[in-house]
């Protein structure tokens, strides 16, 4: 992988910075988030602006171009990506480490006196915006909204907004119809006392209305938004897709309907200006509940007065809880992948020793194994298909530049998913497929301790995700290891591979409390840079645990595995095991037998069944 | 305990809210806090106004008084203390519940539209200051500051503010001097580029100067402030302590000093004025440096231009990280301190079968046997003296209505600990005199297993505290129980058994990284209401860790216990206990029998060093 040259972008982003055409006055620094108007994690081709300008495209990133400087932040699962990626012109701002500062520190430390720093209103989500406005002001500089987005004025061949159609689903998958949606968000609108509800984030538009598209590759949504009334519905979606009969009738466009669920189909991009005329009608007392994290051009169409922000909207509560058909098509789901990833690895055992399976290959060979399930819809991320050192890049993507060969000789780390009509999946598999080294079994079996000791805790009602946190790390750290990400994040029923507001991570404080049927990964890790990459993700699902004494009847809960994929136990050294960790390896291994083995048998698919009651063998530990 | 009868007071206090002569307009909500003008945990009598009014003398709560209500937030230590002292008019909010209002919360739902509450603006925080202002402004409501104390005004017998002479401690006790450390204090500055630093907490007054006091009872502190700028020292401290020869001498107040290490000694009730001047006189790009705990009437008296606000000073940080006189002085506290608690053991032991000591006797002996050591100054806190169902009460304190006889039939909880002039002590221990039952030691030693999982833990360096806090908790929510107080706070150096800015706990998120050097506490407990309790405290140093693979050179950390008190093996379920935490009980107790059998027998204390031996019998595991 050779780093994008920079240097005339640069430059020519330097000039438009100074340009009367496009800043009423200079500014000394622009800002690139990583996000699009609605803050999506994984964005359109249209709106990666930020690699467009740096060339790093992992999924987390912010760059700040001054006069002077070209500064990239972003976390520990792309530090080596990014120093790949970027060429001498940028600056790799390690965050989380303890020396590297924040944009506000850094940006203070270079800018000249008074300066202006520019930024996309539509891009910035407003809580950003608030934070690094004070800092800036504090030190005497100003935080200036940008109307024209700089990036896009020099990106002569920016792609078009893409306008696909749309899936309805009924509520066999849904578990609610969107009216009932609608009223229970109403409800907690009157709760709240406010009148309006701007929906700015597109999961929370597509889990609304109960409907998906394909607008952003990997996440079933498309570009809209909605604002609701105590009696009005108002969707902004651009293009033909309304006139689809299927949506027409899904949405009862031309049904005579009480008037307050009959929803008005609006442009786009007229989303400002109708949120404007909302904010210039207003009387006392009446507010208008936003996400603290939409953008700020949004948030500022309604006075500050009338303003009613929260880090979670209602919908994004609702919909990390999974109702009965909610879970019950994650089931389904995991099934069909497990399935899927029986006959690949089946598949990759007998290829592997010949050769000829690259990366790539690989990836690809998962996705047509998948793409042979009912209900497939398209992957849910890019596939993590890495060999030997690749592994240790955490969200590495094979590209033919990087693309390696999978051998008998090193570690091979699948992390991978898909869509289905019934639900989203995210697993990641380490496997060698010759003999580990006892270095790497060592390393191998403390992250599974990681993973066993959050799958199987048990926790009182309440508790918040991020408390779990160290129980992934506990064994790697008694060995001075570690791995510089979180342990898990929520995951959307056909939706976002990654969604709020629950997360299992040292870095989330914001996280709201577990609750059974949220759903989240299980995911530690380790990474020898240069060497080989480990990580063991499961999907799991909360539930209610039953205990000896249950915390007074306060309740408790555990996690129960949605993921049925066999680890390798050729990796384990199980004389690290305690007894208890091998019997959880055991016990999920049984049920990794009995339920997709059943489902293999099914589907006639007898050698990825044969493969499966081979790798499902008992663990024995001796001591 | 009979709760305060509070109707008259309350009427009284109601009348003044109105009362022109002390409020411009009068106020429908007044608010009590707990602190002193030094957000002070631990407070003189003359600053209890918050007992006072309401009856309730925890260490923490608020009390908020509106025309129809009296209500009082606390946390789960207090939960049934405050219950059991106040009478009806007050309504308890137990904070940490889910469904218990916040305080503002609280106001916005029983205020009258436009309502005025009124606060003293020496008590409160600015930080909470802003906190509520904004949440009552944005309801429509006032936050106001209220010049004279309202408490005070219906406080007619109100104890003088105390003034006693001071201690000078030496470098062998501090490790470095004033002159050193106002050098390191105007470092920090010159690093943040600011002119002034106000010290507004007692005990970072106290370790600046190496002095310490009695004004405030358990914390061997003095009221002053402290104003230091590049140049100059100013402190505002009143009475005739100035004029000891000794305190003279150690300030170096008589001598022909070096201008900048000069210290103009000022009345304590000048600081607001002093600072005022100093505010008033900055040129632009010229900071004052606050905490921003400060009260709010000392931040207001500094432009919001030129305050320079932190949520840690850096004389606290410095403080947390203990140096090799200060460890050696708290290692021989503690030494000292269980030579003391194994006499009180010994002695319990021959006289609770009489049936004649009850919680106050045993407290009293606790004290009597500490002050038999060297340097022994006084008690670091009330002494938590607690059998049978006391025990559950988390900071309950023997008075003479609720004392209890201590019996072969309860369980008996000793919290407690000493100021010494070479360090502080703060240790729990849970015994029997009898036979405990099966579930008393089944809750005893998960308590255990979660004292030593956080006592064991390896850390990578910059952890924070509060990512150790589910270790502790892990065993008892195997089981479905739980505690509700944090696991650990920082410990002074002769200094307040409570300090910031370290701690383990799920409440704590803004708490400073561990860092070797620092002394923090660690004590999970059980409590059974109207039962017992179990609790089970060492203080622990952090150390350096030694592991194998040691984080790529990033470092680890661990504890080392300063208690070395016997942990009782009677009440230990071995078959509970891994191999592991077996050998960490048993590796505990033959330090304690080598360090403290020693001192024993250096002390003439055979019949405590017999009992000492007998109690650190190594445990054996059955399997």
């Amino acid at each position: 992988m050779s780093p994008k040259i920079t240097t005339e972008l640069l430059k020519q982003l330097r000039q438009v910075m100074k340009s009367p055409k496009y800043v009423q006055e200079p500014v000394q620094a622009y800002i690139v988030p990583s996000g699009d108007a609605h803050q999506s994690e994984y964005i359109a081709p249209c709106d990666c602006r930020r690699a467009f300008i740096s060339g790093f495209d992992g999924s987390a990133g912010t760059a700040i171009v001054t006069e002077q400087h070209a500064a990239m932040w972003t976390d520990g699962r792309y530090f080596l990506q990014a120093a790949h990626q970027m060429d001498n012109n940028w600056t790799l701002m390690k965050m989380g480490l303890k020396d590297t500062p924040t944009q506000e520190d850094w940006l203070v430390s270079v800018l000249p006196e008074g300066s202006k720093v520019g930024v996309d209103p539509f891009i910035i989500p407003a809580d950003q915006w608030k934070r690094m406005s004070k800092a800036l002001r504090s030190a005497g500089h100003d935080l200036v909204p940008v109307k024209e987005n700089l990036i896009d004025t020099i990106w002569t061949d920016c792609p078009q907004r893409p306008c696909k159609p749309l899936i309805t689903l009924d509520p066999s998958y849904t578990g609610v119809s969107w009216r009932d949606k609608i009223v229970a968000l109403r409800s907690k609108m009157a709760e709240r006392k406010v009148l309006w509800f701007v929906v700015t984030a597109l999961d929370e538009v597509a889990w609304l209305f109960n409907l998906r598209g394909s607008d952003v590759e990997y996440n079933p949504v498309f570009f809209a938004y909605a604002v609701i009334g105590m009696n009005t519905i108002r969707l902004f979606i651009d293009g033909d897709r309304m006139m689809d009969p299927a949506v027409r009738e899904h949405l009862q466009l031309d049904s005579t309907l009480e008037p307050e669920f009959k929803i008005q189909v609006m442009p786009y991009g007229s989303i400002l200006s109708e949120l404007q005329a909302v904010g210039a009608g207003l009387s006392p007392k009446e507010k208008v509940w936003l996400s603290d994290k939409a953008s700020y051009a949004l948030t500022e169409a309604i006075p500050k007065a009338y303003r009613y922000l929260t880090p979670y909207t209602p919908i994004c509560i609702a919909k990390a809880v999974k109702n009965a058909s909610e879970t019950e098509g994650m089931r389904r789901a995991h099934i069909k992948d497990a399935v899927a990833l029986c006959e690949l690895f089946n598949w990759l055992e007998k290829e592997v020793p010949k050769g000829t399976v690259t990366e790539i290959i690989a990836a690809d060979k998962a996705e047509e194994f998948r793409s042979q399930q009912k209900d497939f819809v398209e992957l849910s991320f890019a596939t993590i298909s890495s060999t030997g050192p690749n592994g240790a890049i955490i969200h590495y993507k094979p590209v033919p530049e990087t693309n390696r060969t999978l051998s008998v000789n090193e570690i091979y780390l699948l992390d991978s998913g898909a869509q289905y009509k019934d639900g989203t999946t995210d697993v990641t598999r380490t496997m060698h497929f010759g003999i580990p080294s006892a270095y790497e079994k060592e390393c191998f079996t403390y992250v599974l301790k990681g993973h066993i000791a959050v799958s199987a805790a048990i926790f009182p009602n309440g508790t918040k995700g991020h408390l779990l946190d160290s129980f992934a790390r506990s064994a790697l750290w008694d060995c001075g290891l570690d791995y510089l990400h979180g342990t898990g994040h929520g995951v959307g029923s056909f939706l976002n591979v990654h969604e709020g507001p629950c997360g299992i991570s040292y870095k989330t404080f914001a996280d709201e409390p577990l609750e059974a049927g949220m759903i989240v990964s299980d995911e530690p890790g380790y990474y020898e840079d240069g060497s080989f990459g480990v990580r063991i993700e499961n999907v799991v699902l909360v539930i209610p645990a039953e205990t000896k004494y249950n915390f007074k009847n306060r309740g408790s809960l555990t996690f129960e595995p949605l993921t049925l994929v066999p680890i390798q136990t050729k990796m384990i050294d199980v004389n690290l095991l305690t007894q208890k960790e091998c019997n959880w390896v055991n016990d999920y291994h049984q049920k990794c037998r009995e339920v997709i083995g059943a489902e293999l048998e099914r589907q006639g698919r007898h050698e990825a069944l044969r493969w499966l009651i081979q790798e499902t063998e008992p663990l024995v530990r001796v001591q």
